[in-house]
């Protein structure tokens, strides 16, 4: 590669600072300019990552002929407008998960990112993971035998936290709450482990947050492999990340300690995979290679602007993972009944394509 | 206590030698007779326990003015008729987990014990372990908080070594296969922790067995409480035994390795209940008693004839058990939707007694 990617940051609040800091550990990205609508913002932004210049609007941003591609971590709600922007306007466009908080949004990034044939991607950084990478390694080389059953858990404290001022604790911006937001990780996860998805079957509940939306959501997962899976999502205990892996010839268990999540060079570090043999008891710790989740995606998108990378997690991937969650809300709606993703895809109108 | 509770085991196969080992580390109940249609089997049981007789029918058993009670450990499908003949014989009755295959016959025994006035206990010990107990006084006593979701599971390997000889193989004998086997014990354990279970949702999979009956089943239950359990039942993974609840103020992980089961005294040893409290990743290990879960219920049902304890799983306690399973199964028959346990216990023709 003979330059640095020019990349763009869009919506400069924490989540954007998590990403700086995780494309400026590699020498890939240059990030070249940033908007936010907050004047103040884009310039203690600047400030703290270096960076040259500053859009007035983002309009200003798209027309930057520098700009290569955008970072956009804004609430959920807003992704489909300006990524469909960015892609419209030839920009490449990377956005944290879930791709949109409907997926009537989700199918309209679809489109337009296959449309455009620019490059997009989704920030679903949790596959990356050390654990998660091993996990798959043990399924595709038969290690594992033949997977029957996947429990994964994310929880954490925050639903206890939540107040009125945020765009978290309303069901229009944050559809089925924790499902949303930690969920959608898992829904993830265990597709790239497992496959495609068939049906969601969930109970959600507000119990303990003061917030309008569910802290609680346990959900049932059928696989087109036959294989089954739970996710757990809950926002009023302790925190939580783990998956189990049952198979044949071993299980595998792994539990992250995701208060570090946000310097993803370390997580690893806070993380341990564990295994137990056919006919054993005993569990033995695996060997985790270590990663940067998220310099690495960012790294992945920024090549993949340049022809030299594929993206991993692109519209229809996240897609999916949006319609796990959104098969859940509607199974619980309907008192737990099976929702299959195909339906709520398309009800979201997706032609085809999808 | 004067003397000794003279107590008959039924069904000499390897239950029945779990639990007269059981019996025999305490010093409240004497075996004074057994009873298999095997007449080898009487013999040898007699020769391992020192019992000083056999009775030569279940009839003749129940004859003898010198028993008091019967252990039986018959399989699933002939819990009612030898319960039902005990208890009008006049004899208290002891039978393990589940009270019977189906909710018909379960009815049956909760009626015929009510009926009786004598003492009916079913060993659900699971939740004798000395996990289970600490984990209930957290509850009690307020250290983990408001409860918003369980998780437990119990598999093992057994599913992938059935052959068509064994009843457990079978539907008609075993519904529900492994969630039957060994979900019901969970199915106990969450009642006993949480208190009494509305539903359950749930999905079950024939996979890797070569039995007729599903390998892989996992359910969601509403408590009537408001929180949310989940149960996974394997037969095709090696061995795993857990429990996991999320509170507002606190996490705790029970991890048991049930290869000792069979050792009720040794049990404890092999577990491990870890707590996690508000705020923090780290999880410390929490003190257990120890316990023998077998002889505590043996005990505790052998002093109930004498009116010197209180039966904790009774009839009603044991149907609300069996009761989550028999949902499950009719949830997964439709496809994943919520069945209520008040449905399928009035379907199996449960007066207001139940």
């Amino acid at each position: 590669m003979s330059e640095k990617v020019r990349l763009a940051s869009v919506g400069l609040g924490r989540w954007a600072r998590v990403l700086a800091r995780g494309a400026q550990r590699g020498d890939v990205i240059d990030l070249v300019s940033c908007y936010s609508r907050d004047e103040q913002k884009r310039q203690a932004f600047q400030d703290e990552f270096g960076i040259g210049r500053a859009a007035a609007s983002y309009e200003e941003l798209l027309a930057d002929p520098e700009v290569e591609g955008v970072l956009i971590t804004t609430p959920n709600d807003t992704h489909r407008d300006l990524v469909v922007q960015a892609l419209e306007a030839g920009k490449a466009a990377y956005t944290d998960k879930p791709i949109a908080h409907t997926l009537e949004h989700g199918v309209a990034i679809v489109e337009a990112a296959e449309r455009s044939g620019v490059p997009f991607a989704v920030g679903h950084s949790a596959r990356r993971l050390a654990g998660s990478r091993e996990m798959k390694r043990w399924i595709d080389d038969g290690r594992i035998g033949d997977v029957s059953m996947a429990e994964a858990n994310f929880s954490n404290e925050r639903g206890l936290e939540l107040t009125p001022e945020h765009w978290r604790s309303y069901p229009d911006k944050t559809p089925g709450g924790v499902m949303i937001q930690l969920g959608v990780h898992h829904a993830d996860n265990l597709q790239f482990l497992l496959g495609p998805a068939r049906s969601a079957t969930a109970h959600a509940r507000k119990l303990y947050t003061a917030a309008h939306v569910p802290d609680v959501v346990m959900s049932l997962v059928e696989f087109e492999s036959g294989a089954l899976g739970y996710i757990g999502a809950g926002w009023a205990s302790p925190g939580i990340y783990t998956i189990n892996l049952q198979g044949t010839k071993a299980n595998l268990r792994y539990d992250l300690d995701f208060t570090h999540w946000d310097e993803g060079h370390l997580a690893d570090d806070y993380s341990e995979l564990r295994s137990q043999a056919h006919g054993q008891s005993e569990r033995e710790v695996v060997e985790l290679q270590r990663t940067d989740m998220f310099r690495e995606q960012l790294e992945e998108f920024a090549l993949a602007i340049r022809g030299e990378a594929t993206v991993e997690v692109g519209p229809r991937e996240a897609l999916r993972a949006l319609a796990v969650v959104h098969a859940a809300i509607a199974s619980s709606e309907r008192g737990g009944q099976a929702v299959e993703l195909a339906e709520v895809i398309e009800a979201a109108g997706a032609g085809a394509a999808v």
